[in-house]
């Protein structure tokens, strides 16, 4: 599964796999922050990302996408650029037949620092952890974007089995 | 040229071209509204409406396209789906090898009623004069699209002369 923090300067990914280990319940495959260049028209910055979004998700072909959920009551200076990036990400993923799912902020942190209000060092310590690597990830959104897709693969059980449950209600 | 107003629920297009004619200024080549299903889950949405742009973008094949800018401040319930559209008319456009352009909704009532504060329907009424049609376009959304056209249109030469100035400055 791939998490993708959004964000048209640096847009984390990290995309992960079950290990089957409880120590360390994901493996990493790819992680890394894709970059537009700040002195470029928007435009062109969004068109860039796009095509790197769908060379990403072409090449490490996951089953299901995380895209961070932003709001815009965070930072109003970036919320733009930040929540016209996701459009692109949802799209991309949906685009390329991807079971895509959102999770906010604190739900990540939740899940896996414990703690909604937990900060980026234990973010990045816990991802660390999860993953089994020698050191931190970094930059921070490329650990963002890990702990995005580590959330899911917490979550996907009771996702399930709410749909299962859903499903079988009807 | 071509004018969006971006949206999720409804995406409005207008593309128009210049008639020559100082009362009638534009002519209206497609004017419309792209819409996605409310009932479908977001990623699914915003891949639609980036495949139905792609396609009005090679269909029609505008020099310029003119994207309404949004802001947040306006209505934070729907402002990030229509920031989502947004990015996505954005890379379309840049994509395409289109000339990008992004107007504020007050320059456009600005341009187009000749004040910036006037109403959904001043604008529509004044649309239905300069591109010379029997009634005015409907639903809004589609005639605030080609008033985007048409503050493009009036905006140009200004823009032309201010980028030959500050080239020849260099």
């Amino acid at each position: 599964m791939l998490g993708i923090d959004p964000g048209l300067t640096r847009c984390g990914y990290g995309c992960i796999e079950a290990s089957g280990s409880s120590s360390a319940p994901g493996r990493a495959i790819s992680l890394g922050v894709l970059r537009t260049p700040a002195a470029s028209p928007l435009p062109q910055r969004l068109a860039e990302l796009r095509d790197e979004l769908a060379a990403l998700i072409a090449e490490l072909r996951p089953d299901v996408v995380a895209v961070e959920q932003v709001f815009f009551q965070v930072n109003v200076r970036t919320a733009m650029s930040v929540g016209q990036a996701s459009g692109l990400a949802l799209a991309e993923a949906a685009a390329a037949g991807c079971e895509v799912v959102q999770y906010t902020p604190n739900q990540v942190k939740q899940s896996v620092a414990g703690w909604g209000a937990a900060g980026k060092e234990q973010v990045q310590r816990m991802v660390q952890v999860r993953l089994g690597l020698s050191s931190p990830p970094r930059p921070a959104d490329a650990a963002d974007a890990a702990a995005l897709a580590l959330c899911h693969l917490a979550m996907a059980p009771m996702r399930r089995s709410v749909a299962a449950a859903t499903g079988a209600r009807r």
